[in-house]
């Protein structure tokens, strides 16, 4: 099945690696380390802060108080028994954290991160068994056996994240006991489940993903096999189905490669796509990496939100059916988007198309700055586009169930995202610009991928390039980027244009503003130092009409500025009216308002049926009223900020309003005017 | 809390006591008997010879195959152990169809169905134990103890439907040998539970409507005092939370009488509110019986589907909130549709109000008929509202997961669905014909609820009313009522008209045809042998409009045609046209087609979004083609009947199409034309 690899021209070579959480070993690309790109003030660099002065010890909290790390303890001390606090999968949180730590460290080579690090690793590192097996709730005394429960047990998955983690701390510190810990932990997984072992998979992908990264960073591609042994093996149903959850939860009805559409529960679907792209880049399998493509592609265009939200039921925590896109029980789980960015920026690697780092773009700003609170403590599990009632059972100081709405929640009795955030946000710079050294006649060129303010270092193979960025994006229109240091004869750089800047705008020095146009923007010439680029992307507020074909919206508008989707709250809505009697006139322009908008809505007086029946009668029910008003948008990412709140991405669009004198039953309509 | 009973002016003696389930021990009105009401043709005798001939036997045999019945053997024999089939709640299966064959028994006197009766109460009655314990899944060596998981343990639910089977016994033959075993299972509830006893309910209602009728089939009183406790004990969070279902699954959050809206699990919420009106009732607790007609309301005009079909929601088997109400991921439970029914019944008899018979008729017509396949032998177990993909996961001999759709199911892993449908079908005379004794003026009123061809007997205190209907109702308009014995003077004769039926007449023998409104209509005069009744309900097909507030539902439309409501399937759409580019011309008339209905459609040209981006854009994607076709609506409880497809209910409203030479740019619109 493994065909010749991707075409390049061009390679990284071992003494340039980045460090950062992907680093293929066969393409042209690679991402800017977290070293390399320091974030001064602005939209990142504040939920990087809260990240580090928040959500870090805040989950150590939370994890102390609730036994998950006194688990490792209790192994430890052999008083492991059948009352272990936690779910099956609690060690994956621990080892999540440690990765984030890890990156953490990294960045800021702050010295007390590190000594909370190896505070964690001496009571992980005490846990593990002769044989390199780790794990707190299998393979005790009182406590099932190991492997005992490939379909729910999660002992891969938890693996999978001590790997991961394990590949932070070896590419941002070195070789140490933690490391070699993870080498004993993954050759104890070859042992078990190598192709002479037992003929399975884990019912959570991961350790796919883990496997193919801790090769890459240990260069031992017999870990790689074992992840393509895994991918290979997935979707003969092996797994035991579970009652009531649906076939396509575990992804072990249909080979990988032979998949249409991302199915099933999302952050599996997608933890394995993200490990099925490393195994198609580094064994060269230019057919996996096509169908991923496909994959990618269907999914984005029928199963994904206008936040970049992935997973539209509550039920399996799953992706729906093409259109299926509700907006009050969009489930968009904030590991999903974490998932969907790994997935997304393995495919920018492995193709260079500027889609995946837009996808990624809307997913940071919507989906993963949606979550946390400002200060970090507070999460939310699911993000929906909608939300119909202020009440929330949401409590403020215990662990919640995980898809309540409306009210950020300190931790969940299923607490995946808070790490998953952590990890992600702690290791931000490494996505956010790169190296192609995949074009012969200029060599390496510098890509910036997401703007931010600060500094980006480029270490191409002609030498550094030196590029500070000034810039208020994405609450403000221009990214002014200075080249402080350039190689001898200049660097070529190339600038993301986001998909919806149609009207972007590039200046170099004095020279004329140029019109660009969404996608690569390639300097025509090498940039040296002193050079200064003015990108203008217009963030001025846009309506945004979903496809004709999902349901769920029909009717319906969204604002978005810039990279941001907008929503209207109930905040910011005129007394006694209620979101539900609110329609937008698309004929009245939008204007900036903070970092949002300001539209015309008018209010939906509803003829209800009659009393004693459903909701449904012999007339449209909709009818506007003549007054109009002010209505505000704000960033979607901050809502719920203020307190409960309903909550919509998708408003209503205002029915045609007749004048007095025309005929009163054409009033009597749904849907937007016929006025262009 | 308890207050003066309602105000009777009339009240039934014990000889006329009808064979039904339900026969309140105060109040007005009671159902005729399942021997009162004989079917001859037409749609009900059609499903319940179907129910007869397949369902019942189809159930002995899963449930002999799965070993559920074997479950009452084993415990019998004392060889119960740690693995025993079927989920907690098995025996309930067993019980529903012993009420299901009682009815059965009861209506049609067929000694093969009394002898199958006997045997399986042979089976259940030997696994009682000593002091009236009677569960195969707790309480015995290798099982859990008694009572030790009231959240999800099923016991009492268990024994509410033994009860409910035994009061069809007890109303159908008489004192037996099952009879006193229900006797002793009750007396063991009122012993552990009473006030007493454990302060507990059970996770799943059920006790509280088969105490309450219980005892008025027994005549004891202190098994409603046992039902009003449990009913009041609930909502003060009694019950353990169950990791991953919402606070509200169990209605333990609230108390009954102050709550809104109908919420969590669905089938729970009205077993539990079918017993509070029984208790509301008996009892004259006026304040909770308005409090559940309160809750009826509200839940009906903003919780409930077109087709009468309730639970929005997969994750839970819940009710959505307001407005919540997606058609293709609607559950709508069969037995969320039965529970409805036993809720609406009691309501109808409590109150007279005709909204109650109009959602039951809505129901039966839309949910319970749709879910058996013609022959009785396959189930839906959701009912959803729109179908996206014809691919079904259904296998057609094996234990089918609860909510695959698109076809009918054997069997499932919970398979309360089938058991539910036999008993209800078993019964559904009992469900078709009033007697309402509140008028002092003219004594005891004959009350026609549901039209179908066949004989009613009403044993009004002043004799026998005999009236025999003709009519193929709902496929034709004409419903023909024959008088075939009177009382003396005649009897008053009340006929209920649909909710649906704005331009229904009524003709009294040579009388002229008299315009009548929908809700109740009193012949004028007693009616007396010979006169016939021509009462025309028009089924022409209509257009019906979801409320403005249903986001999953805005820019649509359904197709009914009386009590039926209609659908598209892709069996009957040109070839090529996929359903979700159908948009309805809703300026087109509707014409009968069979017993559906053809309307105009155009096709959607959706322009999409740009490659690689979520389904969102610039400008509303959707421009119909020019060319219009047929569409052809079916009646929605026969889809699925010719092979997968799909399907749906409510559908696009066609945009204005403009004419050549118009302002192109103004197509591009979605939603109705604002032309009436």
């Amino acid at each position: 099945m493994t065909t010749s690899p991707p075409q390049s021209s061009g390679s990284v070579t071992d003494d340039r690696r980045a460090v950062t959480p992907v680093d293929p070993a066969r393409g042209t690309r690679h991402g800017l380390g977290i070293d390399q790109v320091s974030l001064e003030t602005g939209f990142w660099k504040t939920l990087q802060d809260a990240n580090s002065t928040g959500t870090l010890r805040h989950c150590i909290d939370w994890m102390e108080r609730l036994g998950w790390l006194a688990n490792f303890d209790r192994v430890a001390a052999g008083t492991m028994d059948e009352n272990r606090p936690g779910w099956q999968f609690s060690d994956s949180e621990v080892y999540k954290l440690l990765e984030a730590l890890a990156w953490e460290y990294g960045r800021t080579r702050d010295t007390e991160i590190d000594e909370i690090f190896e505070s964690l690793v001496d009571r992980v590192a005490a846990a593990e068994d002769d044989d390199g097996y780790l794990n707190t709730c299998f393979g005790h005394p009182g406590r099932p056996e190991r492997y005992s429960d490939l379909s729910m047990g999660h002992e891969l998955y938890c693996a999978g994240h001590l790997l991961q983690a394990v590949v932070a701390r070896l590419r941002t510190k070195g070789e140490d006991r933690f490391v070699a810990l993870g080498r004993r932990v993954a050759d104890h997984v070859l042992r078990e489940f190598g192709p002479e072992g037992r003929d399975g998979v884990c019912g959570h992908p991961e350790i796919e993903v883990a496997l193919a990264e801790f090769a890459r960073a240990t260069g031992e591609t017999r870990y790689r096999d074992q992840a393509q042994l895994f991918v290979e093996r997935r979707g003969h149903g092996t797994l035991s189905p579970i009652p009531l959850l649906s076939r396509e939860y575990f992804q072990d009805e249909i080979p990988v490669r032979d998949t249409e559409s991302w199915h099933g529960h999302a952050v599996r679907a997608l933890y394995l796509a993200a490990g099925a792209v490393d195994i198609a880049v580094d064994a060269g399998d230019a057919e996996l990496l096509a169908a991923l493509e496909d994959q990618w592609h269907h999914t984005v265009a029928r199963r994904t939100y206008l936040t970049g939200g992935m997973g539209s039921r509550h039920q399996d925590e799953g992706f729906g059916e093409d259109w299926e896109l509700p907006t009050d029980r969009a489930y968009c789980e904030t590991c999903a988007g974490v998932a969907s960015l790994m997935v997304s920026w393995r495919l920018y690697l492995a193709t260079g198309r500027s889609e995946y780092v837009d996808l990624m773009e809307r997913t940071l700003f919507n989906v993963i700055a949606t979550s946390p609170s400002p200060d970090g403590t507070a999460f939310f599990y699911a993000n929906p586009l909608q939300q119909r009632s202020e009440s929330s059972d949401v409590l403020p100081d215990a662990v919640n169930s995980r898809a309540e709405g409306g009210v950020r929640a300190p931790w969940f009795d299923v607490s995946c995202c808070p790490t998953n955030l952590a990890r992600t946000l702690a290791s931000w710079q490494s996505y956010s610009a790169a190296i192609d050294a995949g074009n012969d006649d200029e060599g390496d060129v510098a890509v910036v991928l997401q703007y931010a303010a600060g500094e980006y270092r480029f270490e191409l193979s002609s030498g550094l390039l030196r590029v500070q960025v000034h810039t208020e994006y994405p609450h403000a229109s221009e990214v002014h980027l200075k080249v402080h240091d350039a190689p001898p004869g200049g660097a070529p750089l190339r600038l993301r244009v986001p998909y919806w800047a149609i009207d972007a705008q590039v200046t170099v020095n004095a020279g004329p503003a140029e019109q660009i146009e969404p996608g690569w923007f390639d300097l025509r010439q090498p940039v040296s130092e002193g050079d200064e680029i003015r990108l203008v992307l217009p963030v001025e507020p846009r309506l945004t009409w979903p496809d004709a074909r999902i349901d769920a919206m029909r009717g319906t508008v969204a604002v978005e500025r810039g990279p941001l989707v907008l929503c209207i709250e109930s905040h910011d809505v005129p007394g006694g009216i209620v979101l539900d009697a609110i329609t937008l006139d698309t004929s009245a322009s939008l204007e900036n308002e903070g970092d949002g908008a300001r539209g015309r809505a008018r209010v939906l007086d509803v003829v209800g049926p009659a009393d004693g029946t459903p909701p449904f009668g012999r007339a449209p029910s909709g009818r506007t009223t003549s007054e109009d008003f002010d209505l505000i948008f704000v960033p979607y990412h901050r809502w719920a900020e203020r307190g409960p709140s309903t909550m919509r991405v998708f408003v209503p669009v205002a029915p045609h309003v007749r004048l007095s004198g025309e005929d009163p039953s054409a009033a009597n309509v749904e849907g937007p005017t016929d006025e262009p």
